[in-house]
């Protein structure tokens, strides 16, 4: 056995205490697995006074942690103070100058940097790994990139963030509404107090851009995904989704086409038969297809320090180990060019779910509307009847464009008798 | 980009085809991700004139495996013959011995030698990699002994064997019997024309003792594992199953105790809300549970020449870019100890179905028997009279030994107004 791989902690939030705590907890373990032992030896966070119910007798101390990052007795960085910028991403670049390999769970950092910060590990040399960015404990980077190394992976699909499956499980099983559910999971803690990275999807667009990177082998690109939040779906569309045979979630979603690739956050109907339709409340779920593999899903704890800390620690054990992989899986040079395609060229089917005034004529209208965007209906259904007020039409439409459904959607909401804007949710297949 | 790494295949059946046609197919991506061209430069098979729909101009002909893996023009050798002794293993053998590394998706010869030959290999320094011998193209392996690197795992358990969950599946979707629906699919190509192997659980606990391995950081013990097949499952225990809220699967299971491993393969029933439960037909899904990680389930095909073959290439471009893990996970001398536990030490619940004859105090006699046995029902079901004749009667019993199950079940099938032998099925905790 070799001397023990001395890592440097940068961030001891939730996660960094997670890594301290696994690293003792299971030392032996992780010894074994690595072919030597891995101890935190350095830290650096703000604040020193802060009880993190964890002792940090006898670790180094940094207040700065890209010092830290460029100490020479440290072996290894691992990132987890979080976010895209400032000392996140001092740190790491401080790391890959100084020679170090960085281990991180910055789903930001590498979503919308991680192009650049690919490049500067690969011309350094410096491993760059990152499982703790998505899914948590879930080894779906390692899956992607490595168990599936011998596919075309043409989809790469999953159920990226917690707080948003949290909250549209606990609508569905409660016929609640967005704003009470999400003020329930703050006070439980399964949302934070600024929900808008979660509710609104970006959370899940970091993850997306990450995933579809390591699916088609080109450097990430976090610009390119279409993002929309779950704020607008209401119990009256969940409920609906239950009748139609489908459950709301929210997806990530990368396909490759032949003209390029598509990436999307949104909330998606999907068949409530569908294996992703059954990953309820916290749980982070994807799916990935290959050519050779067929369709393989991986589910788990998407969050939380002890998942992520298992991804980290995983991480460090292939580095003690001498398993490397280029960042996005393939050499700079052997990545893909295909482009992005816009949200604009995306086909499939919709739902759409009008409140109108119940008066003969108004279906007429917008099915004419529809008719006239070249959009066939594949179902139109209206529940009960009260003349004169208003009331939910539901349609649900063949496949069509985003495009054509855009201009449809415009036109269909200028109506006298459609009363609210449309609620549009797009349908995924399982 | 360095020469391509050669190999050997030695096998030229559904898998070995398949390995042919996906390097052939899929190179660039192979080589982007591997970092150099993997190609098949010498192929081994005994009969040279069988048309495999694939093309074999320009590869090296062997007669014997043997010495296709012993050739110096050879850099690794994929050993895709099968069978745990005879050709395949003098193959990994000679392979090893000739110091190069072996990709195999030999479950059975690693489950019943795989202990001798992670010595060998380790003594000659030589990898040893088997993504495909366990649940095809779900990176199972990779996840366990490199994705949950950081913890301690407690519990592994699968659906490890399609042909039987496509027999069960089938059996609960139509109402029919085990040996009509074995037929049907051995005539689908979905069973074997000698079908024990997979119906009797052999298969699936070749699979379970390597994941147990993996789990626990121990050599391979297959003669340990409690092997029980599914032939004795009948359409009646599966509609009782129904009714009680469960699925019978074939499960293998592995936990970690304090005092040792237990390892088991036998019908399960399983809360049908339970996600090992809706893993229905071909499919194949493995559990893990870790203690930082949480519960993971990987999902996906576990057979067949895509899957495997893509599991196999997993493996090659691991060993292109020099990804080593040694094959229980750490060196010989780290490997845990643990003993192997009896599955007379088994403690659970027990679904038992009795045919009795229809009059007052049978029940009376059964529970008697159960009640000095130390055994508690959970509960009683009776449908429907007939007095006199033969009626099944259900119960379930609160956790128990299995020894003192079977003692009762000696004593119960004994008894004047017990007809045929009890049925019994262990319930297995979600």
């Amino acid at each position: 056995m070799t001397r023990p791989l001395s890592v440097g902690l940068a961030g001891l939030g939730t996660v960094g205490a997670g890594v301290l705590a696994l690293l003792r907890q299971n030392a032996q373990v992780v010894a074994a697995r690595a072919g030597r032992p891995i101890a935190v030896t350095a830290v650096a966070a703000r604040d020193r006074a802060r009880d993190r119910g964890i002792a940090l007798a006898g670790l180094r101390w940094f207040d700065d942690a890209a010092a830290l990052a460029a100490d020479p007795a440290v072996d290894v960085v691992v990132e987890v103070i979080g976010g895209a910028d400032g000392i996140a991403r001092a740190t790491v670049e401080a790391a890959i100058a100084a020679g170090k390999p960085v281990v991180t769970a910055n789903k930001a950092l590498l979503a919308v940097h991680g192009a650049e910060l690919a490049a500067a590990a690969e011309r350094a040399g410096v491993p760059l790994a990152f499982e703790a960015a998505v899914a948590g404990g879930i080894p779906v980077i390692k899956a992607l990139r490595e168990g599936l190394a011998g596919n075309r992976i043409s989809r790469v699909a999953g159920i990226l963030n917690g707080t948003c499956n949290y909250i549209l499980t606990v609508m569905r099983e409660r016929g609640r509404e967005f704003a009470e559910v999400l003020a329930e999971a703050q006070k439980l803690g399964y949302a934070e107090s600024d929900p808008s990275f979660d509710v609104d999807g970006i959370d899940a667009a970091h993850k997306l851009a990450i995933l579809a990177a390591l699916a088609f082998g080109r450097p990430v690109a976090f610009a390119a995904v279409h993002v929309e939040g779950i704020r607008h779906v209401s119990a009256l569309d969940i409920a609906f989704a239950g009748e139609l045979g489908y459950r709301i979630k929210l997806l990530g979603i990368a396909r490759q086409h032949a003209a390029g690739i598509e990436a999307r956050v949104h909330p998606c109907m999907v068949a409530h038969t569908s294996p992703l339709a059954r990953v309820d409340g916290v749980f982070n779920a994807v799916v990935a297809e290959g050519d050779f593999a067929g369709r393989i899903m991986l589910e788990g704890r998407g969050a939380g320090a002890g998942p992520t800390a298992s991804a980290v620690v995983a991480d460090l054990v292939d580095l003690a180990r001498g398993r490397l992989t280029p960042v996005w899986g393939a050499q700079s040079g052997m990545l893909s060019d295909a482009p992005s395609l816009p949200m604009s060229a995306h086909a499939g089917c919709y739902y759409l779910r009008l409140m109108v005034v119940d008066r003969p004529g108004v279906i007429a209208d917008v099915t004419a509307v529809l008719r006239d965007a070249g959009i066939s209906l594949e179902s139109m259904l209206q529940r009960g009847r009260s003349p004169g007020e208003a009331v939910p039409v539901v349609l649900v439409t063949h496949e069509t464009r985003e495009d054509a459904m855009q201009a449809a959607l415009a036109r269909i909401g200028a109506l006298d008798a459609v009363l609210e804007p449309p609620a549009v949710i797009r349908i995924e297949p399982a």
